[in-house]
């Protein structure tokens, strides 16, 4: 079974005049990319953020669902939100995985663009039938800082499509990429 | 090109105990469904509510962005809600497309549970390469109620996967659809 986890960065991330900003939390994110996560067998979901009242509402969000009545009336999403786990930063994430795991996690990040030396799909998926577990790493706002990229290990292909129009919502984008991944195919 | 379009369904919906309701439109659901169209060339994304309430709101949305400023901030994200059409009832989605294209949409009705004779994607793709224009149903709440289900022309295999659980929102699921059909594969 692949081991792999997801992280939502919410900084460092750049805004449309690709500044480098922290961006605020947007509830659906956790609901979605925690939802997908179960489908696809997903081992952790963290949302990183440096700010403390963010995180702060991650964990209300996130309790309403796994403790308070939310979990009660809809087991499903309790089973979802179990997931989700609340960090600093990137580094944070991977000293998580890594106490967890007994080994760091492989880090791969994500972009809307095309990058030199790209893991191609299925070049992930090959690595995901390793042991070594994989961190798939999303951007919120107009994507990850640079110094994010960088620092990654591996970087993965971007969605591309005939359109040239390459806006997808990240909750989007991250359930592509798990079906692409981790899915049955498209057979 | 292939000739897509997507409805999603308000009413006749069920609820968690199988009721058939009209479920309230999430904004969420208008722009994501539209950016992931307008990203793989989808030519309508119709929502249809009976309600006029909830069509009021789907228009006041929608012209924010396409005719507000919010267009002028996000010229991309106007493009996308561009797409955007209200409707009554899925026959009016059907009656609106068969006036632009000449000829009535092929309905094809997807489910998180597997039905009996479904389409399997690799078979869709094949449809629509076709000339007669598709039209996806998709359904929010706890899904579409059978009377639609029944009346389809065709019904979409489901997301399938080795974890049994299958919760997707409606938003991502919509979204690893139409990369099943129209994206470039997994590769």
């Amino acid at each position: 079974m692949p081991r792999l986890y997801v992280t939502l960065i919410h900084y460092p991330v750049v805004n449309k005049q690709g500044e480098c900003i922290a961006s605020a939390v947007t509830n659906l994110d956790l609901h979605d990319i925690a939802r997908t996560m179960k489908t696809y067998g997903g081992l952790g979901f963290y949302v990183a953020t440096p700010l403390t009242d963010q995180k702060a509402l991650v964990e209300r969000i996130v309790s309403h669902w796994t403790s308070g009545v939310g979990g009660e009336h809809h087991p499903k999403r309790k089973q979802a939100l179990e997931l989700v786990r609340v960090a600093d930063s990137l580094e944070a994430v991977c000293e998580d995985i890594g106490r967890r795991e007994g080994v760091a996690p492989k880090t791969v990040v994500t972009s809307a663009k095309q990058r030199e030396g790209s893991l191609r799909f299925t070049e992930l998926r090959a690595m995901l039938e390793e042991e070594t577990p994989v961190l798939l790493v999303f951007g919120t706002a107009w994507g990850l800082a640079e110094d994010i990229m960088i620092k990654a290990d591996y970087s993965l292909a971007p969605i591309v499509t005939q359109t040239g129009y390459n806006h997808l919502p990240v909750r989007c984008a991250a359930a592509i990429v798990m079906d692409r991944l981790l899915g049955s195919g498209r057979d």
